[in-house]
């Protein structure tokens, strides 16, 4: 579609506007802000999360900014595999946030299936979205397209509605999101919106803050992503991080370089060892030189074992004491049952429900 | 649709046959059974809702079954001038209940706003059913028809995952329905049994109990409801009654049968008189004979005024005691919250959430 690409570039480019403005204010005024974000408990969270958006996470939330994390669990439930070792997905995660900085004592760290009254916000923001609406998600639209509506759940179908609730039960203002997630960002606004108008100013109509970190891939060049066995789990030992690297897809000229364009693999490798070392990534592989692809490898390798070594430390004493994992889970589940039945009471007092 | 009708036939037939089944069980063992039934707070209940379904209910709770009766609030968001008066139009619900016979020392009244465990429910449920299977609803199949998708909302949409979270939250094994209703019906048994197959048994698999009374129209011979200005309410004064039926559809013989296929109004009507005299309606047909409209409207005038007496008489009297009524409710939202928490726990435990 020739007539979208130019739209979709000033949609983003508004948005990076936006986001920069949003850092300044964040700079501040930090208190004013209060952000949600979370993840689905599919398994061990891995370094492209890490510069993706904990990073982004933790340093908001040292600056000041009050942090609300979800663990999604009611949106694995349609993935069997996954749901088979919830538990275990669940504990790891939080596991992975406290080793990646986020601060249990002022964030809350809770999940989707205990608290109750987020769940019911669904019902009053569904009838303020139309089915049309719905079908715009990406997802549902490329399932349609394929003429498989029966492999569309209703939990699938409705889902920015249920991130509506999410977002808006702790009325949090701020989201961060990559690019790719703008367009669900908008169902949670409109929501906002319209409840607003409709029964009265309730809800903050929040920002998406688009993360300004660099997207890593896989080491086989392809998206990161778990299941396919090319991304370094926070909790990998050093030797499997090493094994993984040495597996990287690479090229034939002996002369590292940082080109994404021309050269993704070795650009890709170089950026990762460049993000843990803090350091440029042309930098980075002038040092490299003439090394190849053994060269760059070595110098992945330590870097990211380097780099992971104090979190992997964290992580471990962590997922020993699952007893503090799950004290920590409760407690975020306690707090956010009672942000939730508040924001719910004003709810209903607004609809006269 | 040719094909349709003896398989829609077949379909009737046998809920009628199981439904006949059902009673002879009920009679047997009473105690065995829980039903969920309830209304949209739309505005006062009529004589229709009252020979339609609410004496079967109070039929059945004297019979010893147990009563979950809903104040399906939720469902009337998007109906704008009814969601003005909802407050009310909830307090009057429950006030027709408990003047038709309801007794809530052992039903339980109840409202959806007021039982965030319940809807929680909606989020595995909706994990069960796929768009595909939504989309069968009658009401979201005419409008996505007319191609007005923006018509449908997702709270219309998701409405029988919805019923089905309202039926199985109590585990009620029982769900009294007009022959219109058995589609709807069918996805609360779909997603009871696909939870059981995939997470456990948890949940019944409801029966629906088919209704033997004879629907009534409305005084104008079109279908009962508030909003054509055709029903008498519960709580009319016997004056409104008499103004109403006077002005009821009938025709020009002036000898008055029984007779629903040539005479359907004057049917109608004679069928309104036998219900409130418990006699057959040709006998009551046969004694106005040549009475003609005037005659016929007199009887019936009479009838449905005397026998909504003691009914009005203790609704005016539980209307003037709003603290009761709200009371009644209270007690009712507490029993369904404590319910809805321990079937939301067995449902974690079946899904490890």
């Amino acid at each position: 579609m020739q007539t979208a690409a130019p739209a979709e570039t000033d949609t983003l480019r508004a948005a990076e506007h936006r986001s920069r403005e949003l850092e300044e204010r964040i700079a501040a005024e930090p208190g004013s802000f209060r952000i949600l974000t979370g993840d689905r408990p599919t398994g061990p969270l891995h370094i492209g999360h890490y510069f993706g958006t904990l990073a982004n996470r933790a340093r908001l939330q040292r600056a000041g900014v009050e942090l609300f994390v979800l663990v999604a669990d009611y949106q694995v439930l349609t993935d069997r595999d996954v749901a088979d070792h919830l538990g275990e997905h669940v504990e790891g995660l939080v596991a992975d946030y406290l080793a990646a900085g986020i601060d249990p004592s002022t964030a809350t760290v809770f999940r989707h299936s205990a608290v109750p009254a987020l769940n019911q916000l669904m019902l009053p923001f569904l009838s303020l979205v139309s089915i049309a609406e719905l079908r715009r998600n990406p997802t549902v639209k490329d399932e349609i397209a394929a003429s498989r509506q029966a492999a569309v759940s209703g939990l699938m179908f409705t889902y920015p509605v249920h991130q509506a609730a999410d977002i808006l039960f702790c009325k949090a203002n701020l989201v961060p999101v990559g690019k790719d997630q703008l367009p669900h960002q908008e169902i949670t606004r409109t929501v906002a919106r319209r409840f607003n108008e409709r029964y009265g100013p309730v809800f903050p109509v929040p920002d998406a803050l688009l993360s300004a970190a660099p997207s890593l891939l896989g080491t086989d060049g392809q998206k990161m992503s778990k299941s396919r066995g090319n991304a370094i789990a926070l909790s990998a030992t050093p030797d499997e991080t090493a094994r993984l690297i040495k597996r990287a897809r690479t090229d034939d000229d002996r002369r590292i370089a940082y080109a994404p364009e021309t050269r993704p693999e070795v650009s890709n490798l170089v950026l990762l060892a460049a993000l843990c070392q803090s350091r440029d990534p042309h930098a980075v592989a002038a040092e490299i030189g003439d090394g190849g692809a053994a060269g760059l490898k070595r110098v992945v390798t330590e870097s990211v074992n380097e780099f992971l070594r104090p979190i992997r430390a964290r992580r471990a004493d962590l997922a020993a004491d699952r007893t503090h994992l799950r004290a920590v889970l409760a407690e975020g589940n306690a707090r956010a049952n009672a942000v939730a039945e508040a924001t719910l009471a004003e709810v209903r007092t607004a609809m006269a429900t």
